[in-house]
């Protein structure tokens, strides 16, 4: 194995590991110790690729704009739709996006630029809805900065409570929820019977998540 | 000073401190010591009013209901909207409120029943709902178990984006988005025009909030 790719595998790990852990504990409980023990690695390696558990941190933020790929779909009302329930599918199922998510939703000592993930979330969206208005889907005079405002910060609100209520297994039907009644603020009357506001019948067949960084 | 005021006042002291720490640390990193040197009590005091960290933090998720209160307007949906912006208000000013919706989003070690705040939430705005739809002000079909979730499920989101970015300072401003996209798929066309989506002009002289228990 080269070197370089024992050091991706390396780095890999250590976020995996790192994942895990921020996930179960949160940011603060998180403790090098158990990283290291998790990934298996030495002391010497994690910190030849993270200086600090904040920089392993901000590296896991990474996972939340990787898991923001909108669907080709040539309704572009329909892309911002699925590429919410994309992320719900994921967010079930991969740890590295669960530990991004905890770490912008807590309060805790991190002090990275926190609202990352929010960002990268909102810049998606919008493009989306511009394009989406340029194609005559969306309601005439919507302000796009409040509907994608609208839609990062409902979604964010039904995953926590999801999360709260069922460990997150009913996130699909909160999202279904959350478009069903969204839908009629943000899109022409025309154009809400020809949109699918229940998870698309790819997702349950999906491969597995990558990693970060692969 | 009769002894069952003393008693309450150390209660409401004990309660006030607490919620400081909880704010400002999260449930896992506030210990009782800090606790204490914020209320000025004795550990006797404390220990006489609540036997843990967590029975504190249970007494303080009741300061949810009591932010809970729906304003009297004949129209129920801007009864709902009020609400969403009084309790928008207090959270800005009321670190009890704060530290019970810290708990409530928070993944901690807290075993509490942590859907207590939104299952609260949930009842008063399903209460306003159904008479909302007795005066005929939602739309026709509407299906209310949905409409609670998602303006539960909005709000909350909307909060924790708000104090993201802005330390809960634009939290207004992002309740009006909130109604101003959520309004068509809730109530009927010709209520829309009728309903104020900004914050009541009480709202800006209203006094501080009552302390918990009092």
């Amino acid at each position: 194995m080269a070197k370089q790719e024992r050091g991706t595998r390396s780095r890999r790990a250590i976020l995996r590991a790192a994942a895990e852990v921020f996930d179960e504990r949160g940011y603060d409980a998180a403790s090098t110790n158990e990283i290291l023990a998790r990934s298996g690695l030495t002391r010497g390696a994690l910190y030849h690729h993270f200086p600090s558990k904040e920089a392993i941190a901000a590296a896991l933020l990474e996972a939340h704009s990787e898991a923001l790929v909108a669907p080709d779909d040539s309704t572009k009302m329909q892309a911002i739709i699925d590429l919410t329930f994309g992320f719900a599918y994921r967010l079930q199922r991969d740890p590295v996006l669960r530990a991004s998510v905890r770490l912008a939703v807590e309060d805790t000592s991190f002090t990275r630029p926190v609202n990352t993930p929010y960002e990268q979330s909102s810049a998606t969206i919008r493009g989306l809805l511009e394009q989406a208005r340029e194609q005559g889907e969306t309601l005439p005079g919507l302000d796009l900065t409040e509907a994608t405002t609208m839609i990062v910060g409902s979604f964010t609100g039904m995953q926590v409570m999801s999360q709260v209520y069922t460990n997150r297994k009913d996130l699909p039907e909160r999202v279904t929820t959350m478009w069903r009644l969204l839908l009629p603020g943000i899109v022409s009357p025309g154009m809400i019977g020809h949109l699918r506001v229940t998870p698309p019948p790819a997702a349950a067949a999906a491969p597995e998540p990558a990693a970060v960084g692969a």
